[in-house]
């Protein structure tokens, strides 16, 4: 416990791409402040990049730099090796390095956690070495860390967060600026806050790959990625807000974790969904997300901030940094990702339940609404309300209606009948309504 | 390091009221998940109370039972002590005796950390000892971990907190259901959001208390009661949240600490402050808590939840056991009360500045507002709009006015002045509106 005192914490910086020279950037600008609330020093002391001529906002540290990732595994000297390359292969080979010779890890990288952290977490179980990951879901806000330590004495309920700040931003702009999907994907692609290639953000996945490492933390019960039920906003149009916005809901990407207490099964889900408008999570807008937890101990806690970016995402490295530091979580049994037997297996998708809006584009003529009725009576889905809006293209005609509770099986079988309908246009528009 | 994997952590806990019994409620009923999740048992050992006979919602377990406090110091085994007594003379003993004898501490007493904090944190460095005091602060939300960990790489700009449940109870009551004061106070009462005396809730000497930790974990810098300028809710009327509502504000009793950087001075102040309707603090209602940090490197980030009651209070008090548990957080300069001398002294609030709400109760008759104007000009003190509503009782009429940027110093003796017109009914009230 002494070691700490004496000796700067020596790091090995794997990647630096937008977050790795985002930690270079704030250590070195905040390094007086730092050191002197944690009582020891941090030195970076190799930078490995695929490119060192890249041109970059951040200059590289030249007499830092290496490309050569075994360098970071190699040198005694380095206490821990910060994984901020991304993707899962190469990141997989050095992590899993790393641990085998008892270096500290730190890592950003959801994807490898969620597709791979179960291999991982074994590992740095045997070596009883410890990964931190505090920047692995939603950026800037201390999830990790309250799930893990703060959150400890408590039954988790329930989780439901806005994960993926690029598909607020597009919800967002959708909703307050009335653009449609293609338009608002342009705006966050031009500011920067959507990619080039936006799939894993739009698709959902990317918040996927999050609320598996949350549904670890929660209930140490891994849910393979298989087993996860993933929708993206890809469907959403503008008048899908519009018309949840007449019902009352705002719509948002949602990550939903939540215990079935009588089976112990698992729900977890990303879908668009609709949030009462009057609810904290309706009024998170724009790049920000936020996690709202339900606790049988502390009740209902919500956790806002930026998501993504540069330098909130390093404020999570850093400060995984200065716990690995101070030795901070380096027993056994924290890791979270290991399952503990105490709660059961993922609750299969179409045995979950809700209410629901469904949007159907259909012919414009009598009887169809009657047709949508008898179907969805078949499977005794009851009807809470119905929009017919006047003002329509010619022919096709917009029937939204507002479902009742009803297993998400039995609305997927409805709706399969429905598109076998001659009088339906188009794949109908399904979205939760959450009760949160 | 391995002494944790051996032994149960031994607790003392002091008092059995509220929280204590919550405490020791919690521990039972989710004791086999948390000894899963940190891989030690936990074990109360004693129970300290004044009167065993008095009756209580959660049963006392009599073989645990001791009139004595100073049983808690003299028994080797015990561990940690939990004081949970309140007050700020015997519980100073207490955590002064547990300290001196190298027992962890956890307390939830925030006036005697913001009274005495400053004695017995340089008790603990001295001793090496740790104090957890996660529960002083905002219940169950993990402000004291977020601020001194999560945020360590982060030179903090500013707080702003709402972190006094019955103040913030009474307010939107008076908000959203247009009750008087006397009438929302007395609903908290029935409801147990108020104590039978309410006054430091009211008074805002609670937030205070909470403020002065907050402050003393973002920027080392300890504020004494005396510096921190305090107001409370007690003269804010129905009337006032319905002016501020015409303006497009919410009615909240706000905590702010600020950084000014160019004179490294500390701004520390509670006062019922106008906060613009869309922000996300405006959607805290009822006896919800929540806290805005900004961080340079972080950016904005709130943290929401439960800031009082058994219940959530304890899933505070239970992290921090965990945490001591696990021989997290005993290293030094991590106590955040010690000075670190990287920022400097309070800011006098005559030197803050904000915007104004202002109303004054005046004769209803020609030349008021002109008196009331020619004061505020002689003070350079700008008026951004007026309201005179014309339903009001006869005779007295009130004006409320949005005032500009002025210093608060300024502020006070421009009201000095208006006390002394003739034409002045009432103490008039004054409330800021928050740039946040």
């Amino acid at each position: 416990m002494e070691k700490h005192q004496q000796q700067p914490l020596q790091i090995g910086l794997a990647g630096f791409g937008n977050v790795g020279a985002g930690v270079y950037k704030n250590l070195i600008k905040n390094r007086a402040l730092l050191e002197k609330r944690i009582g020891r020093a941090l030195e970076i002391r190799r930078i490995v990049v695929r490119d060192p001529a890249k041109n970059r906002d951040v200059a590289l540290p030249a007499d830092l730099v290496s490309t050569d990732l075994d360098s970071l595994i190699d040198d005694d000297a380095i206490d821990i090796v910060v994984e901020l390359i991304g993707g899962t292969d190469r990141a997989f080979e050095l992590v899993k390095a790393a641990l085998e010779k008892g270096k500290t890890v730190v890592t950003g990288n959801k994807a490898l956690l969620a597709e791979r952290g179960l291999e991982l977490f074994a590992i740095a179980d045997e070596k009883k070495t410890p990964i931190y990951f505090e920047a692995a879901v939603a950026g800037g806000i201390p999830i990790i860390k309250t799930v893990q330590e703060s959150l400890v004495g408590n039954h988790i309920e329930s989780v439901a967060g806005i994960i993926n700040g690029t598909c607020n931003y597009i919800l967002t702009r959708m909703t307050e600026a009335g653009l449609d999907y293609p338009e608002a994907l342009n705006e966050a692609q031009n500011l920067g806050y959507a990619e080039a290639d936006p799939t894993l953000d739009i698709n959902g996945w990317d918040a996927a790959h999050k609320a598996i490492i949350l549904a670890s933390l929660s209930y140490g019960c891994w849910v393979p990625t298989e087993q996860i039920y993933v929708e993206g906003i890809e469907k959403i149009t503008r008048r899908d807000i519009e018309f949840a916005q007449r019902f009352g809901y705002t719509v948002k990407l949602l990550a939903v974790i939540r215990l079935h207490p009588e089976s112990s099964a698992i729900e977890l889900r990303v879908q668009p969904s609709l949030i009462p408008r009057g609810h904290i999570l309706a009024s998170v807008n724009g790049v920000f997300n936020a996690i709202l937890i339900r606790g049988d101990v502390v009740g209902e806690t919500l956790f806002y901030g930026s998501g993504a970016g540069q330098d909130p995402t390093s404020s999570s490295v850093i400060s995984d940094l200065a716990d690995a530091a101070l030795w901070r979580n380096t027993c056994e049994g924290q890791t979270g990702f290991v399952p503990h037997g105490l709660y059961g297996k993922p609750l299969p998708i179409d045995e979950t339940d809700s209410k629901y809006y469904l949007r159907v584009e259909a012919d414009d003529q009598p009887g169809v609404l009657a047709q949508i009725a008898r179907v969805l009576g078949d499977h005794d889905i009851g009807i809470l309300s119905v929009i017919q809006p006047e003002d329509h293209d010619p022919g096709s005609a917009p029937i939204v209606l507002m479902l009742h509770y009803a297993r998400f099986g039995t609305i997927r079988q409805a709706l399969a009948e429905l598109r076998s309908l001659d009088c339906i246009r188009e794949e109908p528009i399904l979205m939760r309504v959450e009760s949160l």
